[in-house]
């Protein structure tokens, strides 16, 4: 759902260097391309968890999760520069950087034998997620695939097909079917019994395949459902939706692009929140904190369907200057403890977000897990009718106080608070302070 | 087609250090990568067109066009870095760094009004190509493609089903038809008839989807046939087939991974040997030689019937750090003249390689434009007979001459000769000798 976006009609308001560039991009870049806020913003410079624009306004980032460590980390930038002025070619010839990260990347894993977790390497989430459903198709022999109702997963054709979050525009494959989210705030479903209600769902779903003459594949899912509004917990409900995918004969791909990396500060990994081993493991975002690299780990049973079949070779991907990039990710996280800061900070953030519902009604729900965080806005915490008109204008005033995030949810009325993971206890009291000035500003 | 690879039963051959390293390779990583050679090589560094391995030795690459400057060039490295400490982050913020690289990128292209030629960027060439495939049907209202029997145009689900060459275990789409490529010295055809001869194969295949309602939507080729055996002569011979393909309502994806980027020599683009203005052209490789980035610049009405109704947002898309690698590489061809290099250097190698038939009648065809040859190995040259044992052998033989670079066409008989544009005149002589002394030790 595209809805904080600048508009041509925006245009009238804007200062002349800011609308100069808004024509230049209108002059020359696809119509797909969107810019955030009614008054973009015209960024120039990144320091951990800051930004800054052309007329030097600091801004607090939370939303950008692919600057994970900070953004401009000198531990990606120094690996990055070291090895560019090595090598960098591609994986037809051998090269040790490609299997040290591996072998530290499967650490971070269940443990599985040696041999039984493999890793493929590409350039972007939807290229990883791609490749998921064509392995899942080959090893289970079925077309059919399961995704949640507001899902992301990616931008090439295959991928846009399981991503109704795209909009009405973009078609729902014929094999596909949408399964609505396991959302306890908003269906009210007690916590205990929410995996039960979206195992039925997904079953239900394998059903009406079945029906079609179509055999299951996979179930693709984010763990922490970022799309769908940021529905982390509680952690374990996924378990029984997986074992019915399996009893179907599919495989469950986790797209750990969004909760992956520490992200949740409770697991490394998403699926691990969920006590799942999943069968294809999906890798993108904060992988390479901007430089572009993903990744997909696969059960080798799973893959080798594939793979004894089709050559797969990714010209950039697994190339040393990226795999050094992912490297220096992984050292740093380790390094700076930032799985457990992401859980002490993330916790500590949504006590005080908590306590913003004692002064604004508007704010309905808090939930979270380390720093990924969805607010939920609505007209009435009784009636929990999403105000999607607030959520909007709510990321305009929190813009002008210079907090940048965004929305999600079928509702587009959820803030999604996603900063890199160098964000610090101090930074609270900005966020919190802003969010609080805004909705009185707002009224509300 | 997948020809020059190491295999499991090399091991034997191989020292301690080499084995350890492909075993490690194959213990952690997916069964679809494949190494080059029967004794892999071990890459440490790179430097313009040279190559150098663990233990030192120097190797001459005839085969990379992505590190097409030639490799870690200073202007890339130093590009790269300042813009990493400085800022990397996504297109729904303003940023110079797109808008001039875009201004600079479509000074290339043929001349437009301004805003019908649009600019859209993403990772790799396959998604520059998903993407150009899934525009074309949008505009078409069709689903038909036509590519060529051993094209290859990316890894993901829709590319590959245009990409005959990842071999036998790959599905073709049952929307496309192949057609075969215009191959002047393997069909015999007078050079002068080859562009109506291949026209007629495309009217061909227009016809079969056709009777099958089928409605066409794109044509996709690069225009130097690459994969089909390097097929770049005489320029102006597509054209026909481009007529052919409007008349029935289709587009022309001109996929400029392979020849673009001044690698011609004659043209910056591979198109514009044609005289032909594509639809949509899809560029990738050697765009930022190395860091991964790619684009796709289609005309405004063709691109709208697709944006107007999807939305396309790709995370590193267009980032500030893969457009200042991309606005270093367009910078750096113009000021080192690699255009006219890549004409004067590649033109005086082949004739030199020309000489080599005298002295080996294995040698049947050498043929390219700029710096994109290939040389035809044929057992002997009154029947063209391929000969893909010589190729493959020949290949090993410089490899052990220091000469690293691979094979093509549909009989794997080419040997495709494409260095960084980094190449000079005195390396045509390491390049001659070694396939003079390869071919003399290998009896021919």
């Amino acid at each position: 759902m595209d809805t904080n976006s600048f508009r041509p009609e925006h245009a009238d308001g804007l200062d002349p260097a800011t609308r100069a560039l808004t024509e230049r991009r209108s002059a020359v870049l696809g119509g797909s391309y969107r810019l955030f806020y009614r008054r973009p913003v015209h960024l120039v410079r990144g320091e951990g968890q800051y930004l800054f624009d052309a007329d030097g306004t600091k801004y607090l980032d939370m939303y950008n999760n692919v600057a994970s460590l900070g953004h401009c980390h000198p531990a990606v930038v120094e690996a990055v520069t070291r090895q560019m002025q090595l090598l960098n070619t591609h994986t037809r010839y051998l090269h040790e950087g490609i299997l040290d990260y591996t072998d530290d990347l499967l650490t971070t894993f269940p443990a599985l034998p040696t041999g039984e977790w493999k890793a493929m390497y590409m350039c972007t989430g939807s290229e990883a997620n791609d490749l998921a459903l064509r392995v899942a198709k080959a090893w289970s022999g079925g077309e059919g695939f399961i995704a949640t109702t507001e899902a992301y997963h990616g931008t090439s054709e295959l991928t846009s097909g399981v991503s109704p979050a795209l909009g009405s525009g973009q078609p729902i494959a014929p094999t596909a079917r949408l399964v609505p989210a396991p959302d306890v705030y908003r269906t009210g479903i007690d916590p205990a019994r929410i995996g039960a209600w979206f195992a039925d769902r997904v079953r239900a779903a394998i059903g009406d395949l079945e029906a079609r003459g179509t055999k299951l594949a996979a179930f693709i899912a984010d763990s922490v459902f970022s799309s769908d509004g940021v529905l982390p917990a509680p952690a374990g409900y996924l378990a029984e939706a997986v074992d019915v995918v399996r009893a179907a004969g599919g495989v469950f791909i986790a797209d750990e692009v969004q909760p992956g990396f520490a992200r949740t500060g409770e697991e490394f990994w998403g699926f691990a929140r969920h006590g799942i081993v999943p069968d294809l493991v999906t890798l993108g975002k904060p992988m390479g904190n901007g430089i572009p690299v993903s990744g997909m780990v696969a059960r080798d049973e799973v893959l080798a369907a594939f793979s004894d079949r089709i050559p797969y070779f990714n010209t950039f991907g697994g190339n040393p200057v990226s795999m050094a990039a992912a490297q220096a990710v992984l050292t740093t996280v380790r390094a700076e403890g930032l799985q457990a800061h992401a859980r002490a900070v993330g916790s500590a953030m949504r006590s005080e977000l908590d306590g913003l519902k004692e002064r604004h009604d508007a704010v309905g729900d808090v939930r979270g897990a380390g720093l990924f965080t969805g607010l939920e806005l609505v007209t009435d915490p009784a009636t929990r009718e999403p105000d999607r008109d607030l959520a909007l204008a709510v990321l305009e005033e929190l813009r002008d106080r210079g907090v940048l995030t965004s929305v999600a949810g079928p509702h587009g009325n959820v803030l999604k608070l996603r900063p890199p993971l160098a964000f610090q206890a101090a930074d609270t009291d900005w966020l919190v302070g802003a969010l609080d000035a805004s909705l009185t500003a707002l009224g509300r």
